[in-house]
């Protein structure tokens, strides 16, 4: 956490908030990425139980939210933070609302789970399996910057999400065509296709998290910059 | 703007920051609610064209919620604002972030425009239409609720996304089994499907718009509590 400079505030007492609350979302971090793994090691294996855990577990993504978010306000009423350190709590009040809809979204994979595709058609899960480790990867990346508050880390990260969409649309293609080939498979590879979109969301999200990491290191706002102009930043 | 409570804050610089960066959200929602119904226009009509300016103008939305988000934090690092005041503003922060993807959802439907689907399917967009009359609607009403920042009205706005997600589950019914009758339209159903998903998450947003003015008004996070509890804050 080189980059929070916590050695330089006056206050001993503002170090201690800013660490409790990052650690805090760390803990939240951790937990979602368990969520995505769980819903997603839930469907290859075709566990229910691991997916009714998943759904049973959102709860505390979601509270982590609410009060992180009510500890940033109290922070801000409290400390009156300037320039960087107020720039790291909107940061961290962004990144926040981003990591409980990454939760919302492995809820929706985990429910993929449990409509137990039958036999037939769980060849259509290997490619989900591979969309879904490489969107792990990058959560994962994408938390390791967010903990080190590297933004050069965050900006490699954001330009590797061209990878995500690419397996995402070929993965998209192979179940329409097999949707064409085969009428009767549809209800079920449409289940598949909402935990591919699922996990392309999980991309652009991760994506938006990087994005904030760059703003609080670099106090420039680089969403919805072309990647060329991210470069000269 | 009665809840503000304009009048009770001994800095009249400061009213005039809160009045003009809620008037910048008020001409931020119209913009939005603008593009969602040019988007849905342009897929009704075939209109190209239309199509094509709602993809332009995508990217006022993303400055205005790049510039309010300056606003937002220039006006808590100035002003060092507490309890109802930073709670606004905070409120503020996140529904641009919610309005911001609003716009991108009008994008993807605009998207479905340019696919121009064959005589032969038109019919699939009458119901795509009904279901986008309803998400505008509801759209609208949340605009005025936060107008207003009336949390009686936010509350029975955020009630009435029910009839949006099950108008949406009929059209969702409705599609698959057109698919499976006729898997030639496939590709073609599957463009439509892709409106009715954004539709659906533009009523998903405006509920969390809805939280967020409730969060204002009563100083209460009512995000992730079910519909009976709402009611008893």
């Amino acid at each position: 956490m080189d980059n929070l400079n916590l050695g330089r505030h006056i206050s001993g007492q503002f170090n201690e908030d800013l660490e409790r609350v990052i650690n805090h979302v760390m803990h939240m971090g951790g937990l979602v990425e368990k969520q995505v793994s769980d819903a997603l090691v839930a469907v290859a294996e075709g566990d229910e139980e691991l997916a009714r855990k998943v759904l049973k577990n959102d709860f505390q993504i979601n509270s982590l939210e609410v009060s992180i978010d009510d500890e940033c306000t109290r922070i801000i009423a409290k400390r009156q933070p300037a320039a960087g350190d107020l720039r790291l709590i909107m940061a961290i009040v962004k990144t926040i609302a981003d990591l409980e809809r990454i939760g919302d979204e492995a809820e929706k994979i985990a429910n993929v789970a449990l409509e137990s595709l039958s036999g037939e058609y769980k060849d259509l899960l290997l490619n989900l399996e591979n969309l879904g480790n490489r969107v792990i990867d990058f959560l994962r990346a994408t938390l390791d910057a967010f903990t080190r508050m590297d933004a050069e880390s965050a900006l490699s990260v954001h330009k590797s999400d061209d990878k995500v969409d690419r397996e995402y649309e070929a993965l998209m293609r192979q179940l329409m065509t097999y949707m064409m080939e085969d009428p009767r498979s549809i209800p079920q590879v449409m289940s598949v296709i909402w935990s591919a979109r699922a996990l392309e969301r999980i991309g652009d999200r991760c994506q938006n998290i990087c994005e904030y990491i760059i703003y609080f290191v670099k106090g420039k706002d680089v969403r919805h910059l072309k990647a060329e102009d991210m470069d000269n930043i």
